[in-house]
């Protein structure tokens, strides 16, 4: 049977410190950022030294806690903190599902008494350890979405360097992998931050999978091969009618996959869900500098800079999505019901 | 009306010499390459000083014409130099076209005198001449597809630089920007070697044309937003079907448009056209070198140069192609009778 080499993970709490792997620096160097403050936990989920929304929300919880190391819970110390992380990000729902987590365990703790520091870092090690866990039932579930033999296309990380470890979409992966019915991944590349040569393929390296690295626009043409079995992806936030928004270069897999008749999952734990928005029309598209895009190490690629479109993400319509797989199963379109199971 | 500025033309032939815009550096310096020998010829194009289909073809002439500056045509010369040139690149059939051309004009030289070089350069000059006058035809034909207010998208560089001059893609944008049709172009950046970031940006940018420089993967979102009204892309080769080989990603953008209900066109001049080949299966696809995915600047982006797949080209059928214009006019689906007319 296949087995997995390493699976690398982003986030740690050691000597009373959270650690991120510095994913700028990926995959030429592993470098490890010491975060003590909420500030500085705020600058990494920002500038992008940890991505990905299970990622960001695990980092969000952590930094949470270390704003009430030494500071008492004031209503404008609350506000602050809160203000500070959820200022970073906008369109990954988990950030604010994190921060309105630690939020509750504070109303909670007014009432009682101890350390509320290490009352609130055990709340975010819980987080972590839950998202942890809700990747394995992700990737268990998903095994009886998968035929012995696929070849499955990922897009972006959605995996262990996105999450608390494991990954979604590339949990999904491992377990095909070590249930023996993954034979190749495509990886796209995914312009213009390149999470995908940078760190899918870095993960997957690691981990001992058999891949191979493509440009975005390549996918389709592989497709027309009959090289690809199934395309899964992550998601930064899934609404009630089951629309993603993922990374930039998400939509359009989906309708390759809709036109080659290849099955497109989205693979995604609870906390990505948000109840309040009706449809994908209501996420909001953070739009990022031109410079990802028309430059390269400092390096300008393109004459004009202010002449560059840059959103970070897109919406793909429940309808063309085949499943979405989250730890409490596979659901199906039409969605509305069934995720709301996991309200 | 609105009004071209500046059109750059690639290709230049001056005090004896071949002039190439080394397309390499743009668009950071435009500096000009002489090329005096058949072999400085075919390195030029083997290394993508000059690319393009009718931009190879035109270098191809130029280079033919000077391998007889003080050479006579021998049998074993003339086998020479078709190989020396043929084996620089596979896709673009107008380079062999060109080779052909050049190889009749020998045929029909021996039966004559006079200087033979002058008389293969003078050839070389009409194959130039011509293909800037196809595309300005192209051009011309295209207004009968293009609404008033148009937002056009284009993919790779079929621009004054892949050409003789003015371009087959680009031309029928600049026509319609002349005419006043046109309101905007999305630009593709076109990974790997970014064509549409380095090339067609830059010609846009001088030309004066109001345009948007955006990733591969963005373009399915745009067109769900309805910003795109139709998509023009050159070709490398359009077999006796209509199938059309074109720059990684063109298959991507016609199933999108097919899916978006958005007009598909090829633009290319009929020295594009191979009519041995009866479907695009049969077209050879250029599998070209893994560092220009996974490096850039000589700074590597991938963990593993072995796990990538960079082909240059993809096929699309003539099914999704709404329209193929060349200088004879607008074909339509199905085009094998159409196509003939041009033979």
């Amino acid at each position: 049977m296949p087995s997995l080499k390493q699976i690398v993970e982003p986030i740690r709490f050691e000597s009373d410190q959270l650690q991120l792997i510095d994913q700028l620096k990926l995959p030429s160097d592993v470098n490890w950022v010491p975060i003590n403050t909420v500030e500085k936990g705020a600058d990494a989920i920002r500038d992008m030294v940890v991505r990905g929304a299970p990622a960001i929300g695990v980092t969000a919880a952590y930094s949470y806690a270390l704003a009430f190391k030494s500071e008492d819970p004031s209503d404008a110390r609350l506000k602050y903190v809160r203000d500070t992380l959820l200022n970073t990000r906008p369109t990954a729902v988990n950030l604010a599902w994190a921060i309105d987590r630690m939020e509750s365990k504070v109303t909670a703790y007014l009432k009682s008494d101890g350390m509320f520091y290490q009352y609130l870092l055990d709340e975010a090690k819980l987080i972590h350890e839950e998202d942890r866990q809700m990747n394995r039932k992700i990737g268990a579930h998903a095994l009886n979405l998968i035929e012995k033999g696929s070849r499955a296309l990922t897009h972006c990380n959605a995996g262990s360097l996105a999450t608390g470890g494991y990954g979604t979409a590339t949990g999904v992966l491992y377990s095909a992998w070590e249930a023996d019915l993954l034979e190749h991944v495509w990886v796209d590349e995914t312009r213009p931050f390149l999470q995908g040569a940078r760190l899918t393929a870095f993960e997957l390296d690691r981990a001992g999978l058999n891949y191979t690295l493509i440009c975005d626009n390549m996918a389709a043409s592989i497709m027309a091969r009959k090289e690809i079995d199934f395309v899964v992806v992550g998601s930064d936030r899934i609404v009630s009618n089951g629309d993603v928004a993922n990374k930039i270069g998400t939509y359009a897999l989906a309708v390759m996959c809709h036109f080659h008749g290849i099955p497109f999952y989205v693979a995604a734990p609870s906390s990505t869900l948000d109840f309040s928005l009706e449809n994908g029309s209501q996420i909001p598209i953070e739009e990022r500098r031109r410079t990802e895009l028309g430059e390269f190490n400092g390096r300008s690629i393109a004459i004009n800079q202010q002449k560059i479109f840059n959103p970070g993400f897109d919406v793909t319509p429940a309808n063309l999505v085949s499943a979405i797989i989250t730890e409490q199963g596979i659901h199906r379109f039409p969605y509305t019901k069934s995720l709301e199971s996991l309200k």
